[in-house]
């Protein structure tokens, strides 16, 4: 499903535009919107277009559709997938949110927010904070991301173990679909049976069946109790075993239970990042527990007593609870800046998947000796261990580079993904498809699901302008 | 888009399925797969199909999509909107799933259960006990309907506020789409963003997009401690503001809150049904309040807190916490049993609205004096105000009938929706569209999201033989 006859945006369509759209929509490229935080995709060009409202990203995707140019929604630009750069083909419309940023409304006593696809998450959250709600979505480029790029990838983070995915914090949309039609559905509604979850089909779908310029968002109260800890576990399955436990522990409010390897830990000294692990001696393995509670419970004591039992049951041998704001902030420093030091050493292959639940140890097992088979390396697996979705990524031992492992990358994939695929997990969690799974998307997904979802996507963009290349390739 | 020259399931048909399915796929049609709860739609008859398994589903699918007959899916028969019976046209196919009803696979540990669709809600909500977890998923016909329509039509319920409605909890499905393919997409996974959600565009698309066949369910843990309340509030106002009161004090454990008009109580000895308000008087308005706790809470000494609170706030005046399980049961049967008494006093028009929550005390303050413009009617609105939702529901005056004001029908259901609309409300919260709101659908719905949706019908269904005459008439 190649875009078939899409024509370049070139200058004889650059002046129609200049002519159906204000000045300021029309900005200059600057090389910012053609690379993406990996590397991995430069794009091939186009023309920048920055619209101030729904109605000029309409007017500017009825131009697309008629002259059948592909048009690139670009958000925060810190997609790891390369959804938001087109490496190829007839230079595209860059159609950027940057424009749009506006917190429109905030109806505390609804829990609802309506934001522009513009709003950096950071500026999102914090108007939340201002009406004393949380806005629960967070991850590492919550400084940079925007609302629209973080619903049409269906983010996750550290939290949606407890608040759900990018999809579930949203009840609403304004989009533009791909024959410039305004969708206004920016409903402040829980429930609302009427008709298909078209907001769900959006979502997630990375800009390839039209732009969302809006959402409505649901917000939480805040928690009144914050308890953070970090402790030490044997193994995965233990880890498992104290997730189960404080479940049951606690009927609700495990906001986040994050999986931190003993490579994890190690490669922050070794790359210079400036966070440590609280240990004398690096464990093999750690899990970071935040719990969010009423204002009638102690969550370190709670957290305590979960030390204790864990302890008991063998499943803990040490552990930190945060007793103040920067320790806590300091746990969750070590937790974040694990990809920046995987950045800087530089994954032989980086993978982001999902499992059932139960069978994250015997995979940790089986695939950390598929890859021992394959070299020496070292492998860091952490992330949202409550939802079953580890980072799970692959090194050269302590002084080589992967450019010492050459050909190493495709046969480590195909390892873990076969293994991934093997027990019912998903080769993507959280980051999507973009331009960089097209392949695994084709060889893994079940075929009727993937004959309707090109169905889908002929219906509503026939012309294929929507994001050229994204999912389908 | 009328279902183009289909062709009716006639004996030459029949033959053709006695010769791909074994004989007990093919069962004597009785009377009951031709009514509706309300009795607002009879079914013209066709043929009883219940294929035994997902391949047997699909081979009946593609035979009906071969010779163009319509298939009208069935699940417990209790859907209020007249999806699950053909009133009009070539006679269909009736599928019902009775016969898939197994509970294939729990797995506790991961709080997931794999359940076919034809499984009946009381059995799966039993299934999870018996592994010592909830699911939560809860309504007044949970005794007859089946997972296959609780998840096509969306199902919502009393825990919605809480747990989501059904499509939130489901994380996977098998399905047997249009074509007759089958899509096996039973994952036990919480993140998974490998392309289009078509998880959630089958569910709640009313079986207009293919069967689901089976689903992969979260399951929860029981919370420890529950509590219940019913407690007299002034108005809705007062009540909307108790619902903030209540999660200010608790950072989640609110399972339900249910709002019970003073008519209701009313009807309840009007009609003879046995359950009763335990109050000497009864009040104009009152909520009934679930708690779900962790094991280190006390549900009642919650609600009592509530309660002091609340009555310092003027927001409650009386009130009842039950304190045993029977005590909690006559509570809850009070709420379950109103629309027992709905039924027996026969509205005049009945209406599943949902509304932002902020515009209720408005909305129902307008909506009663326009109704009372109309004539000397009863209001009894009631249901899920924690979600938003009220199930508003208008009657004769005591002592007469719906005979007593013919053509008042129209006038109330107009009355309703416009205000419904003009708030930014449902006129669809939880039942669905069926073949009864097709109108409304048309005239309420965002021409785009219209558009899109049909879009996604006949690109998946273009012969239109999935529940014909569902959602768009």
């Amino acid at each position: 499903m190649a875009p078939i006859n899409l024509n370049p945006a070139d200058k004889a369509f650059e002046a129609r535009l200049r002519f159906c759209l204000p000045k300021v929509a029309l900005r200059p490229l600057t090389s910012a919107y053609l690379e993406e935080p990996r590397g991995l995709f430069h794009g091939v060009g186009g023309l920048l277009a920055a619209p101030g409202s729904v109605e000029e990203v309409s007017t500017l995707i009825k131009a697309c559709a008629d002259a059948r140019v592909g048009v690139v929604p670009y958000g925060g630009g810190t997609g790891l997938v390369g959804g938001q750069v087109m490496a190829g083909g007839p230079a595209p419309v860059i159609l950027s949110l940057e424009r749009m940023r506006a917190i429109r409304e905030v109806f505390p006593s609804e829990n609802i927010m309506i934001a522009e696809a513009g709003a950096v998450l950071a500026d999102v959250q914090n108007a939340a904070e201002v009406a004393a709600r949380l806005f629960p979505l967070s991850l590492a480029s919550e400084g940079s991301a925007r609302i629209g790029g973080l619903l049409s990838t269906n983010a996750g983070g550290v939290n949606v173990l407890r608040y759900g995915n990018a999809r579930d914090l949203c009840l609403g949309l304004e989009a533009v679909l791909p024959d410039g039609s305004i969708w206004h559905g920016l409903k402040r509604l829980r429930k609302d049976n009427t008709g298909y979850d078209l907001r769900g089909l959006l979502v997630g779908a990375e800009g390839t069946l039209g732009v969302i310029t809006a959402a409505s968002l649901r917000l939480f109260a805040r928690p009144a109790e914050v308890g953070t800890a970090l402790m030490v576990v044997p193994d995965p399955a233990a880890a498992l075993a104290l997730f189960s436990l404080i479940n049951s522990q606690l009927s609700a409010g495990v906001s986040a239970f994050e999986l931190i390897s003993g490579a994890g830990m190690e490669f922050l000294a070794e790359t210079g990042c400036p966070a440590r692990a609280p240990f004398d001696e690096i464990p093999d393995w750690a899990v970071l527990i935040e719990l969010g509670l009423g204002p009638e419970q102690n969550a370190d004591t709670m957290l305590e007593k979960l030390f204790e039992t864990g302890a008991l049951a063998g499943l803990v041998s040490d552990g930190v609870v945060a007793h103040s704001g920067p320790q806590r902030a300091a746990l969750w420093a070590m937790r974040e800046e694990i990809p920046e030091a995987n950045k800087r050493l530089g994954s032989l292959s980086s993978h982001d998947i999902s499992l059932p639940l139960s069978v994250i140890p015997e995979f940790t097992q089986r695939a950390g000796a598929a890859i021992a088979a394959l070299g020496p390396f070292r492998v860091n697996a952490f992330g949202h261990l409550g939802d079953g979705n580890l980072h799970y990524n692959v090194f050269a031992p302590k002084g080589k580079t992967r450019d010492n492992y050459p050909g190493s990358k495709e046969k480590i994939r195909e390892t873990v993904y076969e293994m991934v695929h093997e027990y019912g997990g998903s080769f993507s969690a959280e980051h999507g498809i973009g331009r960089l799974k097209v392949a695994e998307l084709q060889r893994f997904a079940d075929p009727a699901k993937l004959a309707a979802m090109r169905a889908v996507k002929t219906a509503l963009d026939p012309t294929g302008i929507m994001n050229p290349g994204v999912i389908f390739g």
